[in-house]
């Protein structure tokens, strides 16, 4: 069941730096692609992600100015996998790999309901110089009753490395930390 | 003890989203900063970070056009946070945090011994409307004999995820590895 998740806490889900899903809806054809460079570049909140027309989904991305982010989890690694791994050109990703397409609130990208948490999100600008993307999250969700909630990171051979344990060390930061989170 | 790291796999260092230091020096004053905003850009190799004149580090990063990127193992949490909250206008962080700054080979910010990794790097462009500057690799080292090699990432309140299991997906990769890697 996904909840509303704050628009102030979605940089959380983008720093630690994990393996991403991104959609995109074009007319009635919807299509994932996995992504691992990305990261935040402000609080408002922006991301920014690499990608370029080696990518079936940025056309879409590029016509439509949305798509949705999907963290997934360590369980839906291989999934994640796979879906890099095949083109949108040629495969309905939702069906390949048995992904439930959510109807989003801000955007007409679908949210994917098996994944941990989904950011509704416009294009803001595309630095093409470097290929980078910059979206601006408009709506986020959370799924609060998921039982594995670890993310997982791409080294870029072949290996995942999955969340390990956290170490609190709020109190050191507390005097630099955003308000609010 | 460091040794060469092959530049082509120096992208594997930042893409699975570890919590970075990034030393400067301006004529005799080093400095170091910490990092938890980064991605790759490319291959050859590009990496683009988030920074902006609210870090002392910045005028001296724009000034030299030059950087290492020093990637901290678990075993140095507390240290990269401590970096992290206080300034280089009033303190010498390699001092006060008992760093060992190396002389690099091809830029004159220094290493960071005590780190997994350093990457050397030149500033090749900065985008000023987000505050991404692109680095470029110019040189990278790693320490192999170094124990404790779990990067850790920033969940951005407070809280580090320290790397957990890897798990090894190269099979089903190969086909889209970029090579040498």
């Amino acid at each position: 069941m996904l909840k509303d998740y704050p628009l102030n806490k979605v940089f959380m889900l983008i720093e630690p730096g994990p393996v991403l899903l991104v959609t995109t809806a074009s007319g009635r054809k919807k299509n994932i692609m996995t992504i691992s460079w990305s990261m935040p570049t402000d609080f408002s909140p922006n991301i920014a992600l690499l990608t370029g027309s080696w990518n079936h989904s940025f056309e879409a991305l590029m016509k439509t100015r949305e798509c949705v982010l999907a963290v997934p989890a360590a369980d839906l690694m291989k999934t994640t996998v796979g879906i890099g791994m095949c083109s949108g050109t040629d495969t309905d990703k939702f069906q390949k790999f048995g992904l439930t397409a959510g109807k989003a609130q801000k955007v007409r990208a679908p949210l994917i309901l098996e994944c941990l948490a989904n950011i509704e999100c416009r294009v803001e600008d595309y630095v093409e110089k470097h290929g980078i993307v910059v979206l601006n999250a408009v709506k986020a969700w959370i799924d609060d009753e998921r039982k594995e909630r670890r993310m997982f990171h791409a080294v870029g051979d072949g290996r995942f490395i999955v969340d390990g344990r956290t170490v609190n060390l709020r109190k050191m930061m507390e005097a630099k930390l955003p308000s609010g989170v």
